[in-house]
Formats: C-alpha cells, sequence, structure tokens
C-alpha cells in the first residue's frame, strides 16, 4: 500500500512527553502540506519509564541505555528508516545508540547547526543555553565546535540568577514571567559576541516564545524545530532547493 | 525490564497529524504526574498516507479500512495492549476494526458520554456540534441515544452560518475570530434546551478555547480531551476513586 519514496520516520520519544508530543506538533506545522495525506508518515515511541538520563549519566541512576536500544529496535520492527530523539541529554548516548542501530539516527546538534548555516551569520562565535548537564556534557560545545563554531555559554551567575529560576517557571506553566531573565541571558551572551544563540533544551524557547521577539538583540534557534526541519529534509529531499 | 502493570496504549493516529499530535499533548498534560516516569507508555502510529476518511465512506475514494487494520497490526506487534483513535470520521469503521482487533478500541463517544455523566446533568438532553460528515454518518447521536442521552443538533442554517466559517478560520489559525459564532452555536442549542454540548471534532474546541467560556450558557465537552482522559483511567484504573 505504501509508494516507494515514502519512509516512516521513528520518534524516540517520552524523554519527556511533552517535549516529544510538542514536536509531533511542530513537525507538522513546519511540514508544507495542503492535505492530511502529505505530512510525514512517522512513529512516536514515547516510554517515559525510561530512567532519568541525567542521574543515569551521573551514574546515580540506572542505566537508560537498554531502554534507548529497546525503543530503536521496536521503531526498526515497525517499519522505520531512520531515527529522531526530540531529547538532548539522551544524544549522551549517541554513539551506543549508533553502534547498535542499523538505522541512521538524525543528531539534534547536527540539526541546530544546520539552521546556524541557514543564517549566514557574519561571525562564528554563537552562545548556547540549556540545562546544566547539557551544558556540562558539553553536547553542543564540543560538536559545534567540530563544526566550526565558536560557542560560548551563561556564566554561572547567569545561570543561577536568570536561566534556572526562567526554566523552573516555564515548568509550572509561568511562560511570560520567563520571559525577562530569557531575554536578558541572551542578550548578555550577544554583548560578549554571540552573533546567535541556541536554546538547547525543551523549556527555554517556551519561555522565549513568550514575549516580543524585538526584545532579543540577537536570533535564537529553537532545536526542537530545527530537529522538525531536518526530519523533513530527510524525508523530503526533492523538496529541497 | 517493565513492570506487570505497565500497560503501553496504542494511538492509532495521523487522522490529521495535528489532532493526534495535540491528543499526545493533552495526554500529557490531564496525567497527574511529578516525574516523566509517572507518565504513561504510548506508541502513536501516525500515518497521514491513510486515504481519506470522509471520501472512502460516501465511495468516492479509496478505503481506508485495510489502512487502519495496518496500524493496528503494527501497535499489537510494538507491545500495546488497547487502541484508541483521535479522529471521529474513523469510528465509522468502528465495527470492523473491533472484528478484526484482539486488542480492545476504546471508542471516542464512550468517552464522551463519561465525561457527560461525570457533569452530573439535571437533564438528559445534550447538544452535539461537529463536521456535516460527523453529524450525518450520526456518530454520535445514534451512540449517546443508545447511552440514555437525547442529542440534539444545530440547524442546516447555523451550520451554514456560524459553524463551518468557524470551522474555516480555525484551520488557518484564526482563533479568535472563531470564538463568537461557535459561542453562539452553542447559546443557540442551549435556548433549545441542551444542558451541555459535546464538541465531537477537532476545531471546534480550538476556536472556543480562544475567547472568553463564560460566553457559552452551558459546559462543552472537548472529545480530544474526553479520549485522554478514558485513556488514562485505562492505564490507571488504581488511580481512580
Amino acid at each position: 500500500m505504501s509508494e516507494p519514496n515514502d519512509r516512516i520516520l521513528g520518534v524516540l520519544g517520552g524523554m519527556g512527553p511533552l517535549a516529544s508530543a510538542q514536536f509531533m506538533l511542530r513537525l507538522t506545522l513546519l511540514t508544507p502540506a495542503s492535505r492530511d495525506q502529505d505530512h510525514i508518515p512517522a512513529i512516536l515511541w514515547s516510554d517515559p519509564r525510561i530512567p532519568d538520563r541525567i542521574a543515569g549519566r551521573a551514574g546515580t541512576g540506572p542505566d537508560p541505555l537498554p531502554w534507548l536500544l529497546r525503543g530503536i529496535d521496536g521503531l526498526r520492527q515497525a517499519g522505520c528508516a531512520a531515527i529522531v530523539i526530540p531529547c538532548n541529554t539522551a544524544h549522551a548516548w549517541y554513539p551506543d545508540m549508533v553502534a547498535h542501530s542499523p538505522l541512521p539516527i538524525l543528531h539534534i546538534v547536527d540539526a541546530a547547526a544546520a539552521d546556524l548555516d541557514a543564517l549566514h551569520l557574519d561571525s562564528r562565535r554563537i552562545g548556547v543555553m540549556g540545562t546544566v548537564p547539557t551544558l556540562q556534557l558539553r553536547l553542543y560545545q564540543d560538536r559545534l565546535a567540530a563544526l566550526g563554531w565558536d560557542c560560548i555559554q551563561p556564566t554561572d551567575d547567569e545561570m543561577r540568577r536568570l536561566i534556572l529560576p526562567a526554566i523552573a517557571q516555564v515548568k509550572v506553566n509561568r511562560l511570560a514571567e520567563a520571559h525577562p531573565p530569557l531575554a536578558e541571558a541572551v542578550n548578555l551572551l550577544a554583548a560578549r559576541g554571540a552573533s546567535a544563540v541556541v536554546l538547547g533544551c525543551t523549556e527555554i524557547p517556551l519561555g522565549i516564545l513568550a514575549g516580543p521577539s524585538d526584545a532579543l538583540r540577537v536570533p535564537v534557534i529553537d532545536t526542537i524545530d530545527s530537529l522538525a526541519r531536518a526530519s523533513i529534509r530527510w524525508a523530503r529531499p526533492t523538496a529541497e532547493g
């Protein structure tokens, strides 16, 4: 029943379930389509029972890797031809997952890098914002550095004073209150030379989008949207210029 | 790795993909949870290539039933223990799907009926709003009548003048403009004796929610939320009173 070029996207989600639901929404809204049948076939494996990634990485909780591999196997058996993972921290296990998976896994940092390229910035210096574990794991900084980007990040004081309280506000749905401190953090990175800022977590973009975009001195990149755009390019290579 | 009472929910979606993404969001937001691991394991089979349900039902397009059954088989093979379908029109094939599926399929109209029961209304007369095909197929009216509800629906004039233009506004994201005509249609049903109104499509709730709820003379039921609540009751029977 399927057509030759119809490839099913596998979404390894549930980390958390809201981020993967939001990814499915953005995948749909960003796909050029005039009817249901133009959209990308996708299977979302949303297993929130996957042990906490931060504790797992720190060695203080169970290892999530067997659960990640089981999800990949399930998506492959269901007929998927590639995998995306709308969770930053899970990418700490990217090498292990790639070693296990016969399917390609699109990396969320490569997706962000493609969006950075599309901005045609004058400078290679950019800012990265995220949770403490994402920044400590250097998921963005090292992979973006390998692609030629010079990454700067918020100071400890900015993390404590602006970003962590704003993330806490977003988690309790106080989006409007989260906007001013996040905008200030973006603008402080801009003042130190960042020509754009990558928002490497799922909460920060929700706070940034809750206020006026002209409050930001430089463009920002929502990595959930970046991953959705990378998925669309994978599914519809001919739709690109 | 799974625990005995952890049952995976199968979501047969993609009809359209935005409605199924919205269902995943609402399922997450309505689940009582304080951490990722408290949420319900779910697999979303989002195959938007499923032929148009309205044309299929009218006999003017290909039959979607083989695609629906393939999705059910895929969800079963992936380990799901029940199926929900966040699409009203697809329920026209409910008897065929039940005959094929070894897994229970939670019916969206039964989910709406559970929410009606929870309102403890004084009268059994309620209103049903939806697209023309949903109302013509009598998906809500007949099944709710069998459960003891007396359903009234908008007049042809109200459909043409209020509901269809509002649905068209929602489809192009003009939610604020859709609110007044939809509120008027709810209140006209209330004036004819409806003690509540079931919103049997995915667009109408978005327009209703875009304006003040005190503009409505009776409670309304969003059937995507009803289906999410039915899913939570299925997954967590012990969490109920």
